[in-house]
Formats: C-alpha cells, structure tokens, sequence
C-alpha cells in the first residue's frame, strides 16, 4: 500500500464506516458529526475519500485501516458498538449530535442494561484519604445496590470508586480517553485489566490511540452521559471532574456533588457545585443510588435514629420536667408556680412523667429522675 | 408583702407592664402574645391582676416586682427595651404575635444599628476542633466586616463564634435563656461578662431567672429574628443549631449551613439542612457577610485564582499542544497528522505556541516546552 492511498476496506459497511470515522475526526469534532448525522457515516466517509469535506479529516484518510482495529479489539476479546446495535446504550442518545459515532469496548458487561441504572463517581486525581475513602465507600455502596460505577480509571477520586466497585462485585465501567487495549495511566494497567474482565472498558477512539488532553475533555461526556447522575468526590477549582459535571447539567441530567471540610482545597469544586449550580448535597451510596435508579424503585429513606424521651413529650410534660428538681424534692405548689401552669395540669403531667420513668415521688414531694 | 399580693408597681405604666409580662408568661406563649398584641400590656395585665386571664398566669401574679428587676438590670449597667424605643431591633418584629414582650439587655452595643448588619452563627455545643477552628474563622471573619455576630454563647459552635467576633474587634451579641445577670453555662461566665463589657447579651426572661428547656427553644427564635442570616457550622441529628434555622426559615430568612466531612456525624445537620430545607451551602466570611449585609453592600467575587497558561489556548493550538512531543522533536507532517488539523492551521498554532513559550523549534523539528 503506497502512502495516500487507504488500506482495503468496505466503505459501504456501516461498521467499518463508523470505526473510519471514529478515527478520522477527533472526538467532539462537531462538524463531523452533523455530516455524520445528516448523510450517514457511510456516504459521509465516501466524500472524504474523494477529496471532499474538511481538510482535517483528509489528512488523516491515507492512514484509515478500521479492519485492523477491528482485528485488533477483537483480539482483546473486545467488540465495536454502533447505534442499533442491541447494546448501544440508549442513555448515550442524550448527546444528541455529540453522540460518538461508535464505541470500542472490552469487557463482559452489557452497556445497555448497565447504563440503565448507572452512577458515575469522579474526582480529582489528586485527592486526600478523605476523598479516597468516601468514593471508595460510594462504590462498594452502589456495588451493593447493583448500581453501576461509571468512571474514567484515573488515580484518586476515579481508581477508589472502581475499585469500591470490585470489591463490592458490582458491575463498573471504566471509559478511557486512550484506545481500550491502551491502559492509561500505566499505573493503573491492573486495574484496567481487572475492570475489563469483570465490567467494560469503553473509548470512542480506536484501539493503539494514545490519550490527549481534547481527548480527556470529551471522554468527560461519555462518563456523563453513559451514567443517570454524576457524582463529583473531590474536586479543586479548575478539573476535569467539574467539567464532566457541567456536561452532566447541560444534558439535564441530576448532579451531586460530596462536601467536605471548607479548609480543604479539595473540596472546593465540590462547594461551588453545590453553591452555584444546583448540584444536590450527596452524603451516602443511598443518595446515589436513589438519583441512579429509575423511578419507582427508590430506596426506602434510612430509618430515624433511636428517639429521645425527651423529645416525645407534650408542652406541658417538658415545663414540669424543666420545673422538677434534680436532688431535693419538690411540692407541687412550687412546682406549679415554676412551670407557670395551673395544678391540675401540673399533676396531671407529673401522672404522665412517672409513667415515663421521669418523675419519681417520695414523702417530700417531686423530683426528676431518668435524664440528665 | 403578704402572699398574694403583688409588690408595689405601676401597672399603668408600658415599661413596668412589659417587663411584668415578661415574668408572668413563659417566652413563646401564644396566648399571653396575642392578649398584648390585642389589648396592649397594660390592659392585659389589669386583666390578669383581677382575676381574669389564663390560670397559668395567675399562679405567677403575686410574684410580680417588675421595679425590682428593672432595678437590678440597672446595677448590672443593663436595661429594658420594648417596642417604640429607638434600640428596639427592627428585625425582631419578623417574629409576628411571637415578638417578645421585651428584651433585656446588658451591654454597650446599640441593638437596633447592630442587628441592621448580623449573622446568627450558630451549632452543636458537642463540635470537632474542625467546627471551633471554622466557627471562630467565621467570627472574626465576620468583624473586619463589621457584621454582628448573634450566637447563644454556649460550648462549642456559639462560643467559638462570640470568640472569634471578640478577637476580631467587631460587634457580637450573645442571646441567653436565663436572666442576663446569670451567666450560663458557668464556664462561659468570663465569656459572657466580656461579651456585656463589649457587645450586648440579651434575654428575654427576666433578672435571675434560669435556663430550662422551653427557654433554650424559644431562646433560639429570638437568635434567628435578630440576624439577617442563620449560619449553622456544625449539627448533629436533633439540635437546638438545626432549630435556629428552621425558625429563620420559617420567618423567610436565608439560611446558611458549613459543610464538612461525610464521614462526621457533627455535620450531618449541616447536610440536612442543604439537601432538605434550602440551606445556602457556605464556605467562607465573605459567604455569610453576602447574606448579612444589606442588599447593595455586598461584596465583590473574590479574585479569580491565577491562570493556567494551557487553560487560556484555543482549540487548534490545545490540538496541536497534544500532538507535540515532550523530547524528540516531531516534523511539521507528523504533527499535522497528529492532531487532526490542516497543515496551515498547525503552523499559524506553532507559532502562537512559540510566542506563549509553549513550543521550540530546532532544526529537527518541533517539540514541547515548557508544560508537562
């Protein structure tokens, strides 16, 4: 094959029309999708291949080679999504034209019936034990209630709520700004490996591509939009986790953000959510999985702590006990006059009070007894 | 004086009326409030000096020595206000029928100008050395913006706030359940004293009298009424702090709550109250003073924090950053195809690039520089 000229390859073939494509255009490249949308991927990618379009794709069509990529997923055991495809994930949809034009997946999990009731948990990549430890406990949490864990494999914030996940058993996807046979970042390739044997490992670019920074930013979309609600752990003021949030809101789609200490930089992204766009204050795996979960099948709220004696009484109870000595007995005249209630009401209270275990009478008269 | 027999007074009088309401009816009365909304102090109080009335009250009658308390006010340096002195707090009359019949005061803060600019800071007596450290932060915070700090001068979260107004050199006014001649609790003795030395304390029972339950509930109305804004640091499941802002709530007044960690149950009211009831998530002094101060006072966003040089590039150079090598320079083709973009658009970014110290060339070609 001499340069300029693509490898074979079926143009007609909706599949390879989509994997040319996913490889031709950069991610997000709004242009490419409306061509996409509007004529198809297939008669899309046969203007480019005669010269016409933009010239950002035609730089790139001599290198084109999608049945190699495809060979190359499947070796992985991997497969390539388009839409129409019995597992293309219908949650994706509400990209509108931003949808990618196919997904390269590794992994036993099904997208579709795993997005359907999906959490995405992200954060910053450098976060504190705290942040650590909540989005570790969000995805044992969600694991436990067989919500998915939608994050992008990064250190920090990202790697606990997969591995919260795993050690939960629960299913968890992991999306990646670099090709699925590219684990990315290095130090987490068994992690990697690990969440393409039990869950998914998705990327929009083909296998063999390396991550850039456009590539993270749009990457950002896919976890929002393969997940119901997204969940930001830690997050300093400028980050990638805030901004995965805000595709999130634009996609109308609930936010919750985790608070923190105010003196932690940390959390600072996650206060601002909170403060200035109406992201919901998110303190538990429950909170998660009651915006994950499709309606009606939302968890009971948690039950009420354990109630104080004290607080279940009547107005009038509450000013005898406040009016009752502690030590010396009482009378009741004196009581009375304390509690600023006619007798009849005093004793009747003190009648209510000892039944409770919280007055007690001896020759002397009343005092308290039970509480403080 | 036989029993019976109310001391001498003048019962005619508004002040000495007030202040003998004060005594015969325990704060929050509903009763007692509408009476003397209704038919004045005075007359309400002829009422129940023959024999009509509330039983409730009666019992209290022949106690009455309003002059004698006002005479101890008047040794503590203090005194009594009621509505139409020029110190009444105009704020408090948002209590509606539940505005107390007076207030005594200890104290040198003129009560009106300073309840104009105030924030209730309030929370759990029981706090984390996080609560205390941000409760005083808020305080002092709070008197280089010369905004009142109103708290209830208990352990903990109100006491850290009085300190940290004090330390600040600014107003702080301190609302207690007992007589304002009977520091409570004990240990805060010193702190209440130098609260009246600098500030005002305030009640709304009489000289002598001690704290009990009912008072420390209805203590809290009056906390709410008299700031602009409720700010809960730290609160457990059932406490006073979480009741201040449900009264401030229920007067239509904004509330605000700190955030802290998840993992703290001393936060948890804090959570509660924003996922809940619509409190303000707040994180810092210049958060509450927005709240406190009045409507064209408020301050300026704080300064954006200094800017990253990738963050400021456009979407060709950002490709262009991505597709450059960090070592062994790249030809013009190679990054070209690289990121995405045609060859003319990749030389225009190259050289913005250059010109932002982004990018060198050298004669083998172009490389990174500067950015990770």
């Amino acid at each position: 094959m001499k340069p300029g000229t693509p490898a074979e390859f079926d143009a007609d073939d909706e599949r390879q029309a989509r994997a040319a494509w996913s490889a031709l255009a950069e991610p997000g490249d709004r242009d490419a999708h409306k061509l996409v949308a509007e004529v198809g991927a297939v008669r899309a990618l046969r203007r480019v291949l005669s010269g016409a379009g933009k010239a950002r794709w035609r730089v790139r069509a001599p290198d084109l080679n999608p049945r190699r990529e495809l060979r190359t997923v499947e070796r992985f055991g991997g497969r390539l999504l388009i839409p129409g495809d019995p597992e293309w994930p219908q949650e994706i949809t509400a990209l509108g034209v931003d949808t990618p034009f196919c997904l390269w997946v590794r992994g036993p999990l099904d997208l579709e019936s795993a997005t359907r009731r999906a959490a995405a948990i992200v954060g910053a990549r450098a976060c504190t034990p705290y942040g650590e430890y909540v989005a570790t406990d969000l995805g044992d949490g969600c694991a436990l209630r067989d919500v998915t864990v939608v994050s992008g494999a990064a250190y920090g914030i990202d790697g606990a709520a997969h591995k919260g996940a795993l050690a939960g058993g629960g299913p968890t996807i992991a999306v990646l700004a670099s090709g699925v046979d590219r684990a990315y970042p290095r130090g987490h390739e068994a992690l990697i490996d690990r969440i393409a044997t039990m869950g998914a490992v998705v990327s929009e670019v083909p296998p063999g591509r390396a991550p850039t920074r456009l590539r993270f930013v749009e990457r950002n979309r896919l976890i929002a939009a393969l997940a119901r609600v997204t969940v930001v752990v830690e997050a300093a003021h400028h980050s990638g986790a805030r901004g995965t949030a805000m595709r999130a809101i634009r996609m109308g789609r609930p936010v919750g953000a985790v608070p923190g200490p105010v003196t932690s930089a940390s959390s600072y992204g996650c206060h601002r959510l909170i403060r200035d766009d109406g992201a919901i204050c998110v303190t538990s795996a429950d909170e998660v999985a009651e915006l994950a979960l499709p309606m009606g099948e939302c968890l009971p709220e948690p039950p009420p702590p354990p109630s104080d004696p004290l607080h279940d009484l009547g107005p009038a109870e509450r000013r005898v006990v406040d009016a009752l000595p502690a030590r010396s007995p009482a009378s009741i005249g004196s009581i009375t006059r304390a509690a600023g209630l006619v007798e009849s009401d005093v004793v009747a209270a003190l009648t209510r009070l000892a039944d409770a275990g919280l007055a007690v009478e001896d020759r002397a008269g009343w005092r308290r007894e039970g509480v403080g």
